[in-house]
């Protein structure tokens, strides 16, 4: 017996001969009394033909497996069991800007980003889900194929396809920069995958669902010396098929197309739409499917894209553009990057905890959901943001509290309230019936020593004084009407205000008759 | 003997009788090789009518006063001399985009808001004094009419005319907000002023003069509830009339229309088309002119406005859209408020230290001007940004150091230049003579270990790194071509590069191949 949105595996012997990676693989038919799914397998090396299959229910499931080299159809049946503790099912879309677990429990999606953490070395990967069991990060975006960029001219672990790559011997700091897709000396066959490459992954990736850790696929990226950004539409698809029939039974996967799709330069438009409705098409579970933009954002009103996945396009103003991004595309909006914690040379890496965290406030206070990196070298010129390994920086310690306030929030997911003045960031609810029962003030790099209050709701309100750095959360009192809540004038202070009893929506302030002086 | 650009002042006693305010005034014709200008008078009580002239060139000068209640004219010779050391005569734009003394000293505006310090009682106004001979600040704004708001309900130490003012008694934190130009209670006589309001603001005025300060006059204000703000168009000319016969004759004055224009209900556009060409008009000696907003922007492309006078209009991104302004208004840009440091409850007045100091290197390594505000209230609730006294904050201590690194740019002026990236602040001279040879790099809130440069012209540099915030300038090394220079991986960063010898100006880089990853 397995558990609900666990894996159920088959496997069957087949034929070694000619390429069976592009020849007939197996193919079930997956049937409960809730549902019946079509499901396609992969070829895993060493004639062995592969297909698994994720319960969306519990109870008795039975199934017809095919394959052209198998005497008959596997058939036979199994019992689906409830799901285990900490087993949710996949992250779907809830309340429209917002996501939940399939089982209902909010998702408040806080992230982070370790470009090719899985294919350092076993060393190296056992550190990182050490980090990653301290419980700080429920998202993790990493890429399929390996990073060549600055801090990334290494080898990785493995490469997706038999073949045999560029010498990376000419590489320096200063020269790799003339290195990319094209680059002379590759040789792949895209029809012949490296099974142990995929292999790999999954164990990482099942190595994130046991810790609760939602995997962010980057299918394609631009920083590339080997020509895997750049294959043909035909070898994109036989690639995507094989990750599906690989990686889709994984509750725990999201679909990234690409990091920084404008940088892909032999992938257009209409390419990028073919592949979002290819994977649309054949993932049998509909996993969450974004793109990542480096200048111009995508066009995420695209139907088959399920979230916004940002990069900020300004270096000062970030996730303070949080509600635009809602209001523009109508849809979740996560804040993939909007630079890292770091001491790097470039601006995208070299931003102080403390400013990380102000992003992640300002995000989750409007109703996004932000995402983390960190640039800091250690004595070998590692870096989180891509190798992984251990967290040198000051925001992720933070996190956690974040997320347990945003677990505070009544229903599922913070809006931007009518409440809010010009100087300070106001969420509220999204559902409609907890408006006016509950507050999360936010106070950004400002510092104010006090702040007034004018509610004529009649609601009484449990105010709470939040200090995001220094992780405290205090009682300053009950009141009602207008009052006054003591701020200490440090950087980074919140204000949750919860009612008590019964609450009812306020009238919003007019804009102030004097805003300025 | 007088100094070029001091005070040539006759007086003359003339009728008590009827209003000497509003009867006839001195009017005097200026002459010398080089200039004639023709001036007025104004009444300054006990019968005594007074004019002022401010000789703008060296040498033997004529006069002729009339007045018709003189029996004759007065006539006379003067001899003006070379100015003392520290004068350098009016503020006036020079390079577009920039000020410079009349005498060619280039002018890097580094000024302070105190609204009404002036109005305070002696203890007070002398303490200001002394803060200001510090030597941080070279302008100064503030207010003719007292001021009404939050920290300011007292009465001011006199009024600018004759009468009562509302009983003040009736005003408390809370109801404030209540009262303005149309208050019940004021009795004032519109066409009588109060010289010793004026006298006193006259001596202030030649204190900052002093102390090479520049008095940026701001003329009307909405705080008010007074009615001064309210006033008829006949009412305002006779105000302005009066203002300009005292108070233009002094090199360090500058017109500030208002404060916050658009909060002023009373007063519509053409009223402010109207008051900035009569000052134009009568103002013999073409002091700068501005007006400064609370939410829109004025129209700062008006042919009577010198520069423009901005307050912020986002609280993220203040300092930062210098540039853009420099283009929409092709003057010189003044941030007179891009909020204060300081701690009160009001989003424009918690600003830390730091902040206020990265906006003005913002501001001034994208050619613009910045300007300071501090709102920690003393024990008795009093505030540099409206009362003067002491200053309490952090950031003011950092601004000479700013202005030091500012005068060594050559020529008058900075611009953002060509070789500016993405993740960085560059600016170049103005002048394009000297592009090549300076450039001032800085890098804000990012804290970068080192950046790369690629130069192609050639050009030797002496390299500086600069600590603003901890005021520390250290030689880095000489280079040319590509180099890195180290940075400490700490926020407020700044490199100058300074040409040895030759320059020539370097092809800017192209948008970097990889900005992200």
């Amino acid at each position: 017996m397995i558990g609900r949105w666990d894996i159920f595996e088959l496997s069957a012997q087949g034929p070694q001969s000619g390429n069976p990676f592009t020849g007939p693989q197996l193919k079930g038919v997956f049937r409960s009394s809730q549902e019946e799914k079509t499901v396609s397998g992969f070829y895993d090396g060493e004639g062995r033909f592969v297909i698994r299959f994720m319960p969306s229910f519990e109870g008795e499931y039975t199934y017809r497996v095919e394959g052209d080299f198998l005497p008959e159809p596997l058939q036979g049946t199994f019992f689906v069991g409830s799901p285990s503790e900490d087993s949710h099912g996949p992250v779907r879309v809830r309340n429209r800007y917002h996501f939940a677990y399939e089982d209902g429990k909010p998702y408040y999606s806080v992230g982070t980003t370790c470009y090719v953490w899985e294919l350092q070395d076993d060393v190296m990967v056992e550190k990182t889900l050490e980090t990653l069991s301290k419980g700080t990060f429920n998202k993790i975006r990493f890429c399929i194929f390996p990073k060549h960029y600055a801090y990334n001219l290494h080898e990785p672990r493995s490469y997706p396809y038999k073949g045999t790559p560029m010498d990376s011997s000419v590489l320096t700091k200063a020269n790799f920069f003339a290195y990319g897709p094209d680059s002379a000396g590759n040789q792949w066959d895209y029809t012949a995958f490296n099974p142990e490459h995929f292999r790999h992954i999954e164990k990482c990736i099942a190595a994130l669902r046991d810790r609760n850790i939602e995997a962010d696929l980057i299918l394609f990226h631009p920083y590339d010396r080997w020509g895997f950004s750049a294959m043909s539409r035909e070898d994109d698809e036989r690639y995507l098929e094989y990750v599906i029939a690989r990686f889709a039974a994984f509750r725990n996967v999201w679909w990234s197309l690409a990091n920084e799709y404008d940088l892909i330069r032999s992938k257009t438009k209409e390419d990028w739409e073919h592949i979002g409705s290819f994977i649309r098409s054949k993932d049998p579970y509909g996993h969450l499917r974004s793109i990542h933009n480096c200048m111009p954002f995508y066009d995420h009103s695209a139907p088959w894209i399920t979230h916004a996945s940002i990069q900020r396009q300004d270096i000062y103003k970030t996730a303070e553009l949080t509600g635009e991004w809602r209001e523009r595309w109508q849809k979740p909006v996560v804040l993939d990057e909007i630079a890292y914690e770091g001491t790097i040379q470039y601006g995208w890496g070299d931003l102080t905890g403390e400013e990380m965290l102000r992003r992640f406030w300002e995000a989750a206070c409007r109703g996004g959901y932000p995402g983390h990196g960190e640039t800091i070298p250690d004595e070998n010129e590692k870096l989180w943001w891509s190798h992984g390994g251990e967290l040198h920086g000051e925001s992720w310690k933070r996190f956690r509290f974040l997320r347990e306030i945003m677990e505070m929030t009544p229903g599922i997911g913070l809006r931007t309230s009518d409440m809010q003045e010009w100087d300070d960031v106001v969420a509220e609810p999204e559902e409609e019936k907890y408006r006016g029962s509950y507050y999360l003030c936010y106070y950004s790099f400002m510092r104010p020593s006090f702040r007034e209050f004018r509610f004529d709701n009649g609601t009484v309100y449990k105010a709470y004084v939040i200090d995001t750095w220094n992780m405290t959360r205090e009682y300053a009192g009950t009141f009602s009407g207008s009052f006054i809540v003591p701020l200490k004038a440090r950087q980074y202070m919140a204000v949750q205000l919860i009612a008590e009893g019964e609450y009812r929506k306020p009238t919003p302030p007019r804009i102030p008759k004097l805003i300025e002086s």
